[in-house]
Formats: structure tokens, C-alpha cells, sequence
């Protein structure tokens, strides 16, 4: 029994407003020849806000793939610590009862991962699986859940711990100026999330089943171009389009389990867009506030890609749901591919520290953290 | 029961003699103040021949990040198919039996993953699952094992095709001229290695364990700097010191199954280099030709990264083993990690095309293929 327990996320204390975007957008790309277009698209995300691992002025300013890989690097060995610390509370165990640890990231690189720091400088046993993703973008937060829901799987007593780490603002490309690019400037936000899948006992949602998909032929719609200066991401116009190919799968997941996709009690769904999540309400034929807790994601911190799915679980533990819920997690991302699975709500056994976990663990979202010393 | 079948493995028609690296490094760092120690280390690696994806003149020309990268992808793309046909027909599988994709690779970098490519290209089924990891290095192989061996755990029946691809030479920096990278640049080489782990059925190694341990505080002794220029191999002169720390591992493993480490039937170890390999064999008191077959790896091939395991396993299908014999598959890499697994021999049900397949994967092993056209 594998139960996905209350993430913690955190976003970095710089915000940057809906209105701070459009201005910059104007005043960066006044001559471009399709600059209302941009700016219609941003107003369009909703996003009434974002954080951002630097100040803008260091965010906007390319020092070399070197040196930004550098901050990725130094800002995840800042962050992490509190985070998990927060995610282990939360599910009521310590570094000792972990198992494995899937950590998911695409925005810098390591060799070694961070699993292999994270074992050193938080005391996690020197037998932990280190499972590292950091070619599935966005969908990697349903990835790594999905991974560890199978690793719980093979060894059905064992915990997990997932880390989705993405400073989206570090693949910032100033030279990049077609509308993809300065649309996706306006939507990502940076984030860290940890969670805990125990493999017996915990509050959450108990994983049931997981299925991968494929869209055929998309590889170029969302991707990476490797260059000197580091990541260079491509986001297709025709990427909202896949939500007519992708509902399907999810109703062929929810149906191999005798569910109807359409009919669950609950939804933690990427919020790449709004047309992503409008379209899918009406390919699942939900109503709009079935994805209320991914919209409320999009609109407070804006596309934080993998860790996006830890989020609105986040916001979901925030409301009472009875013990049984079913419900449907999905990540899209790069490939293009959905990660989606599907669980039941469990509060049969509340972790031992059940309920201040959860109130420290609110706090710690919304409240951007001052950086550490 | 998950049998790990027998590998494909390529290496690339462009091959260097160790008289020619010698010469190479003579020629290229004429004045280095520890030239002649470069030249006894890398004599002292035994390392006959390697094989590299480009003329050797293409291979010491940097031409960028960006433009390495692409000869990373357009290779990949060429070389793939082959070699995960050809471990297919070993396995006596097809894609559609295939339930996962792990892909390990740590020479150049994709998103989307180059699982996603294989399924589109091959004609893997959609809903295929992807575990790509680019983070591991040497111990990645070992780790691909290792996950395919946890995924069959999960679903007894799956079939998960591994994937391991390292063109080492693609790391090579001109300007990196301390001891341990002109010694690496004398070590490995570029191969791709493919091999099904078959749910049920299947001839070849049948995984009874794995476990991944990490040596506490050696992460900069093996790492990736990160730069404009690619990545930066840092090879530090204590890493082949540390088979005293993970002997101890493997005897862990072992007595966790009532096996000794030290008395098995077949020994599929790391190339990492001869000390690793001398060194292993005195901490596990076996005889230095009980690791015959990495040492073969090492001696045609160089330090084949990730792909060493497979080499040696494929090495080992050459050679008549009894049913049930006892043995240990280990890597070694970045972190210090090492991944190791424990398995019988199983002859019980050949792959249907058999006989077959086992000729025609010799050939394609020992003889380097035309460049596809």
C-alpha cells in the first residue's frame, strides 16, 4: 500500500507580478513585430504571479551556461534541506526509513545527482536507491510519483522520497525572442517540492494504479535545444492542441481499474496553461473547478513545471476528503508524455505528527522562506 | 523471475591502438611537467585499443557545446536502432512486448529523453514507460540493471528493454590537461550496449537482489564540472582507493542472500581501470581470472563507461555456464556509487530463436558495423 503523503513546496522570495511581466515584456521587445500577440498570450495565463530563485536583474542577465549551472547548483544545496525536512515531518518518518529517493529535475545539470548530496549532507542510509530524472520536464513530477509508486511496488514495505527541484527563471534565454520563447518567459515559476510515498500507513493518496503515454510524432513540440549557453527551451503553439489525445488516456487508465475518468471525487493536474486545463475539463467533461487547486497553482506561482503535481496536492490536504476518494494525478511534459495515476484518498492512519505536520507544512508554502544564512 | 537476457553491444568503426594514445599524448603535451607519469598510467591500464564515434582528428577538435552535442544526438539516432533489434531477437521479444525503457547515458544531453525517440522510431506501444538516466556515469549500468530488476519486481510479467549509450569521446576537452583527465583521455571509450530483462522466460542472468551503496563524502572525486564548453570529467587519483570501502558492500549483498562473495561462479565487475579490478579481486580473495571478462572489456574496448557490464555479460553468454551457477554483476561510478545485483545462471527456457541469435550477436559484437548509410 503506497500512500503519497502531504508535499512540502517552497518558492523563493522574489515575486514577480502579472503587471511587472507585461511591463517588462513592453519595454524588453517594444519593437517586436508581435509583441500584442505576446502580451495577450501572458495576460491569458492567468498567472498572477511567480517567484524567482534571483533577483529579476540577475534573472534577466546571462552569465554563461557555467555560472548559472553554478547557481542551480548552490541554490538547491540552500533549499533542499528544509524542504525534505518538512516533507519527512509531514509523513511522520526521518532519513533513516528511507528507502529510495527519486529526484526529478530539468533545469541545471549534476554528475553526481543531487540524490548523492542529498544521502552525505542529510544522513539518508549510504544503501538508498538514488533513482535521478532530468530529461522529462514537466511530466516528471507524475514521473517520479509513478516510479516510486512502482518501487513501492517491488518492495511493498519500503519509503520513498520524491524531490522535484525546477529554477525555470535559470533557462531564461535572452536571445530567444519567437513567441514560444516570450510566452514561456511569463508562465514559469521556480519551486522545489518533496514528498513522501510510505509503503505502509500515512494520510493521502494511496496509489492504485500509474500508466505512460506517448503522444506519436511530437518529440519537437516541447523540448530542449542543447546549446553553449546552456538549455534553450521550445514550447510548439501547437502544444495546448494534445489534450484531445491525451483525455483518452486517462480514460483508458481510470477504465483498466473500473473507475470513469470523469466521475472522481478529485484531480491534480500540470498546469502547463489555461487551455491545457480548460481543455481537458472538457475532454474529461468536468466542470472548471475540478482543477481548481492546478489553477490555483498557475495563478500563484505560474507553470512550475514537475513540481506543479506536488502542489495541488498540497492545496488538496487543505480540504477534508473521506476516506475512499478517488482521484487522478496527471503530469505532461516533453515527449510529448503524460505520467498519470490514480488513487484513493486514505486517512486510515494519520502520520504520528499528523497535525502540526500540517500546519507547519501550510505555513511553509505560502510564506516565501527568507534565504538561509 | 527476471532474466537479463543477452546484450547487444556496438563500438564504433574508428579505433586508436594504445601505442597511437601514447604517441597522441607525447605529441600533444610535449612539455607537461608530468608527461612521463601521464604515459606509465595510461600504459599501466592495459587498455589495447578503444573504439570512438569520430575520426580521431574530429575527436580532438572542440567544436562547442552545442555542435558536440549534435553529433551526440545524430549518432545516437544511427546507432540505436541496431543494436536494440539485435538484443530484441536475443530475447526472442519484439516491441510490443516491451513494458519499459530504461536508457542510461551520461555523454551528451536530451529532452525529451531519447526513450521517447526509441518509441517513436521503433515502434515501441505508447503507453511504454521511460526511465532515462543521465546522472549516474559508470554506475549507470549497474543502476539500469538494477531499476529494470525493481520494475520487474513491481509487474512479474513485464519485459523492460535497457538502453546504455556513453560516446565518452564527446567529453574530451583539449584544455583540461591535469593528471586525471590526460589519464582519462587514455581510458575510455565509446560504445552503446542494449539487453532485455525478460519477466519470464529467457536465458541469461536471473536477478535474485540488488542494492546501491554510496561511499560518504568522496562526491568530487568523480563528477561532471559543468561549462560553456560541456562537461568537465574530474577524475581524482583516491578513486581507485575505494574498493576497500565497497568490498564490504558486495559482501553485504551477498550474506543478505546466504551467498559468499567471495565464491561464486561468474563475476561481472566495472572496468573502471586494472587497480579497481586488482584491487576487488584481493578484497573478494578471488583469483584475478575470475574477472576475465572485464578485464577483456578493458583490454579491446577501454573503460566503456556505463556499457562495461553489458560487455562483460555478453562475454559470459560465450561461455558454457550450468544452471543455477552463482554470480555478482557490480558498477561503479559518480557519487561513489556503486550498483550491484546478484543472479543465477538460467538455461532453463531458451529464447525461441536461440541458437541464432546468439551467432549473429558475436559477429555484431566483435566486428564494428559500416556507418549506417
Amino acid at each position: 500500500m503506497a500512500v503519497l503523503c502531504r508535499p512540502a513546496v517552497w518558492v523563493p522570495e522574489n515575486a514577480i507580478s502579472m503587471e511587472e511581466t507585461l511591463h517588462l515584456a513592453r519595454r524588453l521587445h517594444a519593437g517586436h513585430e508581435k509583441l500584442s500577440l505576446v502580451l495577450r498570450l501572458i495576460r491569458h495565463t492567468g498567472v498572477a504571479k511567480r517567484h524567482l530563485i534571483q533577483p529579476l536583474t540577475a534573472t534577466l542577465t546571462h552569465p554563461g551556461f557555467e555560472a548559472r549551472n553554478r547557481v542551480y547548483v548552490r541554490e538547491a544545496k540552500a533549499r533542499i534541506p528544509d524542504v525534505v525536512t518538512q516533507a519527512l515531518l509531514s509523513a511522520g518518518l526521518t532519513v533513516r526509513d528511507i528507502e529510495a529517493i527519486v529526484c526529478v529535475s530539468c533545469t541545471g545539470f549534476t554528475m553526481p545527482p543531487l540524490t548523492s548530496w542529498m544521502i552525505n549532507a542529510l544522513g539518508f542510509r549510504a544503501d538508498t536507491r538514488q533513482i535521478p530524472m532530468a530529461q522529462m520536464g514537466c511530466a516528471a513530477g507524475g514521473a517520479a510519483i509513478n516510479r516510486a509508486h512502482d518501487f513501492c511496488r517491488a518492495y511493498p514495505k519500503a519509503n520513498v522520497l520524491i524531490v522535484a527541484l525546477e529554477f525555470c527563471s535559470l533557462v531564461y534565454q535572452p536571445d530567444d525572442i519567437d513567441v514560444g520563447s516570450l510566452l514561456s518567459n511569463g508562465l514559469f515559476g521556480d519551486a522545489i517540492a518533496a514528498a513522501v510515498m510510505r509503503g505502509s500507513g500515512g494520510e493521502g493518496m494511496h496509489l492504485v494504479g500509474n500508466a505512460s503515454h506517448l503522444v506519436p510524432d511530437t518529440l519537437e513540440w516541447i523540448a530542449y535545444d542543447v546549446k553553449d549557453t546552456g538549455f534553450h527551451f521550445r514550447l510548439d503553439k501547437r502544444v495546448p492542441d494534445t489534450m484531445n489525445v491525451l483525455a483518452p488516456a486517462l480514460h483508458a487508465l481510470a477504465t483498466a481499474h473500473g473507475w470513469d475518468a470523469g466521475r472522481l471525487d478529485f484531480y491534480l493536474i500540470h498546469a502547463g496553461g489555461p487551455r491545457i486545463l480548460d481543455d481537458l475539463c472538457h475532454y474529461l467533461k468536468v466542470p472548471p473547478a475540478a482543477f481548481r487547486h492546478s489553477r490555483a497553482t498557475l495563478t500563484e506561482y505560474g507553470n512550475i513545471a514537475s513540481t506543479v503535481v506536488f502542489d495541488a496536492l498540497r492545496r488538496q490536504f487543505d480540504e477534508q476528503l473521506p476516506d475512499g476518494a478517488r482521484g487522478l494525478l496527471a503530469g505532461f511534459g516533453p515527449g510529448i508524455t503524460a505520467e498519470s495515476c490514480l488513487g484513493t484518498w486514505s486517512v486510515a492512519r494519520p502520520p504520528r505528527v499528523g497535525g502540526q505536520a500540517q500546519r507547519t507544512c501550510d505555513r511553509f508554502a505560502d510564506a516565501p522562506t527568507a534565504p538561509s544564512p
